[in-house]
């Protein structure tokens, strides 16, 4: 149980914590900051927050947990604003989808406060944005990544997995290496590739006439392509490396597939999109018990 | 009305429209075959046909309205099959998501008898196939388009749209050369990708422990994955033309992304992933009129 949670930064993220939090009975009170002040006062408008904070400092004055749900490239400049408060005891996380650009800015703007912050990634989301979707179920059921320092404080990793535990979600924990080359794989690259075809749909003569044609499938496979723009810049940039890794693989199987329609062999291409068949046949979200 | 629809192929596609005749009382008595008599049998034990026939011919006899829902490579051979009993006045169609390919065989094996023939791509489906997952609801809400030959007789297209409204459906006309283009954008290619996609990440020495982590982001830009390899051979065989003039632009599209990642110009990525971010918001399944 926790006294007051500080949110900075009231989006989709940090408001669906907030309501979380509350309807489990887990905080008695919700400060929130967001850089907008119309973001702040809607958020406490609509019950997500009780007070208003007029800055990152002052959303963590007094909290005993903090959640940090800023775009992650505002993370580095949070952790800046704040760090004068990041005290033993009181428990820092963040949302973000990278983890190693994140774990860096906590080591070099924390320093010996680093201990408190405890690297966290829920596998949740909404293609829509705002603080106006935010909803208490939104980490029901879902996976949580922790992605401890070696420094970082053992009761507040055990805390952080209390409370992700409590609103229903599952905590796994990794290392934010492994953490950023596995989200490029199974999140990151989809969201480019979803991107980058839409775009090339959408922008050639008949696009417009094509798109009036589309359906359920194509509706699921492009859902992510709505996703937030600047979120997705930052995501992007930040784990390139890691990304620009699973393209080329990608490259290469899609290479794998235009070599055996190109030259015709449909035996071929029936093996390829039946390995893909079986394999996504077999799948199942949230089967995930990894501890590394 | 009609008195009897003859099912060739008795899979999700044959059995889903005689189950939707059926409920809209469109159809007296519905006769089935498949390649495999343990299929038709089953499709009788489930009431989705009311005969099983013991070829496709017998299945044409006697019937006023036939559907032929084999995978597209089959067609050919379905017309030759059949071909002695393509009659004037008989509404003849197909379900194929390719309609140049079939509108060939169509010429070459039915010449004179050609103008029974009514080629149509219902834009439905699911990921999974076969006959017990037939629904009367499938074409419900969907788009179907017609691609008519210049002979192809114009009381036989408007039965067809007249039964494709009856039971739900929004009825377009393409020619099969603009269908084709148009398929190979907003269907084809994005199931090339998904299976290419799929591939590459289950493929990789720590494949499946990032599947394990994948979440709904993934779910949905993957459920295409899973479509039946030997129906997705035969549709990216058969249409592999228009399919690599779009992997081309999908490419492009790409290497744009890439390449503005690979630079650092964090501007520039955010433009390409709002071009495709709003466009994707602004889409709805279903708005098209085209009529070309």
């Amino acid at each position: 149980m926790f006294n007051q949670l500080g949110v900075i930064g009231c989006g989709l993220m940090g408001g669906s914590f907030a309501l979380a939090l509350k309807r489990a009975g887990l905080v008695k009170r919700v400060i929130g900051y967001s850089k907008s002040p119309s973001t702040t006062e809607k958020a406490r408008q609509l019950g997500v927050i009780d007070q208003s904070a007029e800055s990152a400092l002052l959303a963590v004055s007094g909290s005993d947990i903090v959640l940090i749900a800023v775009p992650v490239a505002a993370t580095e400049a949070t952790f800046k604003a704040i760090r004068h408060l990041v005290e033993p005891g009181v428990l820092f996380m963040d949302v973000g989808s990278t983890k190693r650009d994140v774990v860096d800015a906590a080591r070099r703007v924390l320093k010996e406060r680093v201990p408190s912050f405890v690297p966290a990634h829920p596998i949740a989301g909404k293609e829509v944005a705002g603080i106006a979707h935010a909803d208490a179920a939104l980490y029901s059921g879902r996976q949580v990544i922790l992605t401890p320092l070696p420094q970082t404080s053992p009761e507040l990793v055990q805390k952080a997995t209390d409370c992700w535990a409590a609103i229903g979600a599952q905590v796994l924990r990794m290392t934010p290496e492994n953490h950023d080359a596995a989200f490029a794989a199974v999140s990151h690259l989809p969201h480019l590739l979803a991107f980058a075809y839409f775009n090339s749909v959408a922008h050639q003569p008949a696009g417009r006439d094509f798109l009036s044609l589309a359906g359920p499938g194509f509706r699921d496979f492009t859902r992510i392509a709505a996703s937030d723009p600047t979120v997705w810049r930052d995501i992007l940039m930040s784990n390139r490396e890691e990304i620009l890794k699973q393209t080329l693989r990608f490259r290469h199987a899609l290479d794998a597939m235009e070599h055996v329609m190109k030259s015709g062999n449909a035996e071929a291409l029936e093996d390829l999109i039946r390995k893909a068949s079986e394999a996504r046949g077999g799948w199942h979200m949230g089967a995930g018990k990894t501890n590394r």
